[in-house]
């Protein structure tokens, strides 16, 4: 019987992949793959079946209970099976039904951590998440409700903390804007929206919690992660427009 | 003019280093080095002169300014400067302290994100930290106060958040839980401690709010991370002589 590795795909960026995950991925017999992973990130597993299996926001998807039994059946057909996830498996990548659904079946399981999109989108706006005597405290959020889930409350974690990273939020900008002005936090709190963090085209805006609809708006289709709180003060945006090379000195 | 990048060096497995991370290493001049970075992570930069630069939990270290006056030197003398920081740079890692007085002083920066610890602790307990109807905040915080810093909070975060990841507090557990307590989480709330995550040695330690400073008393010099909440109820401890392999798959 074969292993699955729940494995992060890191933000978008090819070279931000763990060293871990380019081996499994080169070593994989099949990997099963969000929607969102680059076709250059599935190019590093040339000898596996690759196999699309959802999700993408709002788009239909393949079913969870349906992704657990392909998972189950594909470790008792093969020997490595990677199940590719973006950004890390264990920030709102329903890793654990997964795991569980795995753990069941008496398949091992081994989960590979990647860099979620709140670190990615950090790196780009040169600005830490933490700082001394400004923020020691980081909430990561999604206001988005899935598939037979209760409506569970984010915005308490929200209000509290004093940097604030929301995932999946761009579509709901209205309401999470709203939310988080009723629990308190005042709506000039500075606010900074990128869109495909890490990668060559992303985007940066900035504004504040009032103006968070209208950068929203504003978007493209890329995935979209929104950072509020003072340590994303005066950000300097980053237009559409100026395409960067990463790591230049490497080239 | 050389080029500053701040780099996450990940938990402690050198695999998990991101391709990026690994392709500086090899390419640098020199590397400023957390205390904490393994020797087996520093021969990655054969080329580079290597410099520790603190700040190792407790005990003497260099201080931020000094460091920041080395960075903006090297970069007038090297051609790639790399500034190695456990984990992730933007997370609980002084970064915009650095990344501000580089800019200050003219000197071109990156960021290059890294594994946080409580990310890979997630992957080592194969619990993650969010989940369908149980999580879907997270909080990051950190009860250790830093020179210079005056007392901020950061028990608001932690009480209003479904998962709590505590950064540095193992040392602190007593007043960390009764914190945790007096904010209204429950004392019977689940707690792992997870000291060395990601590495053959880790330890992984199992039980409440009220047990956390049991839990603390018993761990060793290892960084240890404090996961709490509903995700990590029923957790498999992990002592300490069960040294298990790594991807053995791919051995």
């Amino acid at each position: 019987m074969g292993r699955v590795y729940l494995v992060g795909a890191g933000p978008g960026a090819i070279d931000l992949l763990t060293v871990r995950a380019t081996r499994l991925l080169a070593a994989a017999d099949i990997v099963f793959h969000d929607a969102l992973i680059d076709d250059d990130v599935l190019a590093l597993a040339p000898r596996a079946e690759k196999v699309a299996v959802g999700k993408r926001c709002g788009a239909h998807s393949t079913s969870q209970r349906f992704i657990n039994k392909r998972l189950v059946d594909a470790a008792a057909k093969y020997r490595l099976v990677v199940r590719l996830k973006g950004g890390d498996p264990m920030m709102f990548g329903r890793a654990q039904e997964e795991i569980d659904a795995l753990a069941e079946a008496g398949v091992d399981v081994e989960v590979v951590p990647g860099i979620t999109a709140a670190l990615a989108a950090s790196a780009d706006l040169k600005r830490s998440l933490t700082r001394r005597g400004v923020s020691r405290s980081v909430a990561f959020v999604t206001p988005r409700i899935g598939e037979g889930e209760d409506v569970a409350d984010w915005t308490h974690a929200a209000a509290a903390a004093d940097t604030v990273a929301i995932y999946m939020g761009a579509g709901d900008a209205i309401a999470v804007a709203r939310a988080l002005i009723e629990q308190g936090r005042p709506p000039s709190t500075p606010v900074a929206l990128i869109e495909n963090a890490s990668r060559p085209d992303r985007v940066v805006t900035v504004g504040t919690i009032a103006s968070l609809p209208t950068l929203a708006a504003a978007r493209g289709n890329g995935p979209a992660l929104i950072v509020i709180g003072e340590v994303v003060r005066d950000v300097a945006a980053q237009p559409a427009t100026a395409v960067r090379p990463r790591v230049a000195a490497l080239r």
